[in-house]
C-alpha cells in the first residue's frame, strides 16, 4: 500500500498546508459501502475532507474530478475498503484480566475473579487496560465501540482520546445485589446517578466529538427499581443511550420472576416498567421467549450479540428470530475474561457458524443458509452504528458521514482464492488482513502499525500493571499442568 | 528470536560440518511438552540431533551439558515451545475452492459445487491447492496432517515434499452413489483398490519418511460393501490407516438404516461388518448415539472433531461423551469450502466454545468448565498423533521423538497479559503468534516467513489456477451485493 510518511501524513490531514488542499483521495479499491442499497464499487474511490467523506464513486470519475486538487492521492492497488467495525459490547476494564477466569463455573467467575479484580482497579489500571484493549480493537478493524460499563471512566476516556478511537463510554453501575465487594456495596441509586451525570458533564462529546457518555446498568440482579427508573429518565433528559446486560442466564430470569412479580424474566419486567425504548442497548439477551422478542422489536431496543461469550458461558440467543422480527442486532466481543479474543473479525465468523449450528436444535439439522455473510457484515457495521445511536455519522461509507474505514489486504494465504468477496470477509478474513485503519479522518493504524500509541510500551505497562492488580485483588490462578 | 541465516541454518542441520556438531540447542523457552506427565519447563531447553529430540530439560542443565559441543545455540528469549499441531481432517484438494459454496444448502454444496469442482481438477491443480493449503497449515502451526481423501495424490505428495510437512495422504474413493460426476461414476471397487495400492507402492514412506499413504472411503453413501471390506483387509495387510467421513448428517443414518438393515446408522453398520478397528480415523462422527459411542471406544477408533464444519454444516458431535468413553478425539479443519479457515489454532478456540455451549442443550445451561484448555491442547497435539497412528514419533516433545515443534511469541496484544499460559494458548493465541515452525528437524517457517516454498509465487499460481478451474467446472458464484 502506497502511503506517505506516518506523522507527516496525519499532520497533513489535521492542518492544511498553504499550497495543498486538505482533500485525500483513496482510489483503485473495491469499496464495500454497506449503504442502504448495498453498493459495492469494483474499482472505487473515496474522497476525504478532514474528518468526513466528501465523495464516493468509480475511481476514473473521482480521479478526474479531484485528482488535481487533492493534497494526497493514494493508490490502494485493489485492496478492499470497508466501513470501520463497531464493537457494541466490550469491557475495556477487563483487558488486564484476560485469562483470570477460564474454564471455571459462573459463580467462581463473578464472585472470586471478576468482581475482586474490578474492585481493585485504579484509574491508571483502567487507562492501561483500555489502551491495551484499544490496540486489539484497532488491529481487529474496530473504529467505534460501546463500553459495557466498567471502572474509572476518566481513565478510559484518556485512553480513547490517545488511541484515536470513537467510543460510547459507560460506568459499571450497581446499587444492590448479593456478594458485592465492600467498596461497591455502599452505593445508592442516587450515588450512581450523580456520578454518571458528572462523567457526562466532563467527558460527553469530547476528543473532537469521538467520545460520548452513556448510562449503564450492570444487570437487573444488581439494581433497584429506583436506579432503573432514574436511569431511564436521565437518559431521556440527556438524550443519550443506556447499556445493560439483559437475560444472560436462566437464574436471572428465575430470580426476576420470583422477586418482581412477572411471569417470565428480565425483558418482561423491563417492558412492565416502561424501560424498553429505542435508546436501550441490551447485551447478550439470550434467555428471551417469543413474546419478549416482540417487546424488544416494538420498542426499538438494540441487541448486542456476543457469539463467543454466548457459547462459552451464556447460551444461544434467538438471533435469527430477532432479525426476522426487525430487531437491530449487532456484534460485541464482551470482555477478555469471557471470550478471550477482543476481535469483531472472529465474532463475525462465529456469528455465522453458531447461528447456522443452532438451527439443529430447532429443526433437527443445521441450516447452512442461516445468517449469510452479508447479514453478518451488516451486523458488524451499519447495525453496530444504529446500536450506538450514531448511524447518522458512521456505519457505512457514504457522502457526509465520518471517515471511519478499513483497508483490507485480501491477497494473502488467509483469503486466497477470493471467489466470493463478501463471504471471504466474514469467513476467511483474520486480523492479519486488516492493513490500515482510519477513524475520524485520521490514520490510526497503517501497514499494521498502530500510529496513535506506542504498542510495545503499552504491552510492557500492561504486563506489570496486571500482575500487580491480581496481587492486590488476591487472585491466584492454579496451574493446569505439571510446572517444573 | 535469534536465529542465524535461513538456508545456512537449514543446511547446518542436514549436513554436518567437519568442526561443528549437528546438535542444535534451543534454550530459555517455556516448553509445554504434552508428554504423559504434562511436564512444562518454565525455563527449558531442547537438544535436537538431525531430525530427532536428543534431550529436554532445564536450560541451565542442558546448556552445561551441550552448550560447548552444539553446532548452534539459540536463545528463545522466553518464547513458548509446543509440539507441532496435527490436523487430522483436511481436504488439501479443496483449497482452491474456498468461497465457492458458502451459505448454500447441502445438496447445492455437494452436487453443484464441490463434486464438479473436484472432478475438474488436474494433477497440477492438486499440487497448487496443496501448496496453498500447506502454507496456511504451517502458519497455523501444523506440522502433520491427515488428508481427508482428495484428488491426485501424486500432486499432493509433490507439494508435501516441497513444503517440508508430514502427512498421511489418501485418495478420494467412491464406487457408488447418486449424482456423481460422469468420470467418477464408472469406478469399481477393484479400480479403487488397485489405484490406492499403486499410490501406496509409489509414495508411502517417501520424503524422508514424512509421507505415508492411507486408504480412503469418502462416505458410506458412496461405497459398496465390497469396497468397504476390501479397504478393511488391505489396510490390515499394508499396516496403514483408513480415513472416512462417518455419520455426518441425519439423512446418512436414515439411508443406512433403510438400505443396510440396521437399527441406527453408519457406526452401527460398520460395527456389524467388523469395519471398526484401531486404524480407523472417522471424521465428524456427529450423529452417533451412546451405543455407537461404545462401539467406537471398544474398537479403538479415532475421531476427528471439526468444530467449524460442525457448526456450519453438520451438527454438534457428543465430544465430551466420547472423551469420557476413552475415545481418542483430535481436531481437524475440514476443507476450505466447509469452514473456511484452515487453522487448528482457531479450531482449538472453537472446540472449547462449542462444547461448553452444547451443554445447554443437555442440561439447560452452558458448562464453562467443559472441555478445558488442557484437554483441547491434547486434542491438537498428542491425540492428533495417536489419530494418525504416529504417536511413537510425534505429538509431544520427548527424547527420541521427531523434532516437530512450534515457537510461539506470546508477548503481543493477542495474548498479553498471560495469567494462564495453557488457556492463553487455546483461547487467545492466533496464527500471528506462531513465530517459527520446525518439522523433522528442519525449520519450515522462521519469523513468520515460510522457508520451504515461495509464498508469493504460490498465491499468484493459486489465483490463476482456481479461476480456470471454476471456469472448467462451470461454477458461477452469484453476487451478494449490488456490484457497480
Amino acid at each position: 500500500m502506497l502511503l506517505t510518511g506516518d506523522r507527516a501524513f496525519r499532520a497533513s490531514l489535521s492542518k492544511m498546508e498553504p499550497h495543498r488542499s486538505s482533500l485525500v483521495v483513496l482510489h483503485n479499491a473495491m469499496i464495500v459501502t454497506m449503504d442502504s442499497e448495498s453498493r459495492v464499487y469494483g474499482n472505487g474511490a473515496i474522497v476525504i475532507e478532514r474528518d468526513r467523506i466528501k465523495a464516493i464513486g468509480h475511481s476514473v470519475d473521482l480521479l478526474r474530478q479531484f485528482g488535481d486538487v487533492a493534497g494526497e492521492v493514494i493508490d490502494l492497488r485493489g485492496q478492499i475498503l470497508l466501513p470501520g467495525f463497531v464493537n457494541t459490547h466490550v469491557h475495556t476494564s477487563q483487558q488486564l484480566g484476560r485469562g483470570i477466569a477460564d474454564d471455571v463455573d459462573l459463580v467462581t467467575w463473578l464472585h472470586d475473579r471478576i468482581w475482586p479484580y474490578e474492585a481493585s482497579m485504579t484509574e491508571e489500571d483502567s487507562y492501561i487496560s483500555t489502551l491495551l484493549c484499544g490496540i486489539e480493537l484497532i488491529h481487529s478493524g474496530v473504529t467505534c465501540f460501546a463500553e459495557a460499563g466498567g471502572q474509572h471512566v476518566p481513565g478510559m476516556a484518556r485512553a480513547v482520546e490517545s488511541l484515536g478511537l470513537r467510543a460510547c463510554l459507560a460506568q459499571s453501575v450497581m446499587d444492590s445485589g448479593e456478594g458485592l465487594p465492600a467498596s461497591w456495596a455502599v452505593r445508592t441509586a442516587q450515588d450512581c446517578m450523580q456520578s454518571q451525570k458528572e462523567l457526562y458533564e466532563k467527558h460527553h462529546d469530547t476528543a473532537d466529538g469521538r467520545i460520548r457518555i452513556w448510562l449503564g446498568i450492570r444487570q437487573i440482579m444488581n439494581c433497584t427499581d429506583e436506579l432503573l427508573l432514574a436511569t431511564r429518565d436521565t437518559a431521556r433528559e440527556l438524550k443519550t443511550g443506556i447499556h445493560m446486560h439483559v437475560a444472560e442466564i436462566p437464574y436471572e430470569n428465575q430470580l426476576v420472576t420470583e422477586t418482581r412479580n412477572v411471569d417470565h424474566g428480565t425483558v418482561t419486567y423491563l417492558e412492565k416498567v416502561d424501560f424498553l425504548q429505542d435508546n436501550l442497548l441490551t447485551a447478550h439477551t439470550v434467555w428471551v421467549n417469543s413474546t419478549e422478542v416482540g417487546f424488544l422489536s416494538q420498542a426499538g431496543v438494540k441487541v448486542s450479540h456476543c457469539p463467543a461469550a454466548a457459547m462459552k458461558m451464556l447460551g444461544f440467543a434467538p438471533i435469527t428470530e430477532m432479525l426476522d422480527a426487525g430487531i437491530c442486532v449487532s456484534l460485541g466481543t464482551d470482555g477478555a475474561p469471557s471470550n478471550n479474543r477482543m476481535s469483531v473479525v472472529d465474532e463475525m465468523y462465529l456469528a455465522s457458524l453458531i447461528n447456522k449450528g443452532r438451527e439443529v436444535f430447532k429443526n433437527g439439522v443445521t441450516d447452512p443458509t442461516a445468517l449469510p455473510a452479508e447479514t453478518v457484515l451488516r451486523m458488524a457495521t451499519i447495525n453496530g452504528a444504529k446500536s450506538v445511536l450514531w448511524d447518522d455519522e458512521i456505519g457505512s461509507l457514504e457522502v457526509g458521514k465520518k471517515a471511519d474505514m478499513l483497508v483490507i489486504n485480501a491477497s494473502t494465504w488467509h483469503m486466497v482464492p477470493l471467489h466470493d468477496c463478501i463471504s471471504g470477509l466474514v469467513y476467511c478474513m483474520r486480523t492479519e488482513n486488516i492493513d490500515s485503519v482510519m477513524c475520524n479522518g485520521q490514520w490510526i493504524m497503517k501497514d499494521k502499525r498502530i500510529l496513535s500509541v506506542n504498542e510495545e510500551e503499552v504491552i510492557s505497562l500492561a504486563k506489570r500493571a496486571s500482575s500487580e492488580l491480581l496481587r492486590r485483588a488476591g487472585i491466584k490462578i492454579p496451574n493446569r499442568m505439571n510446572l517444573l
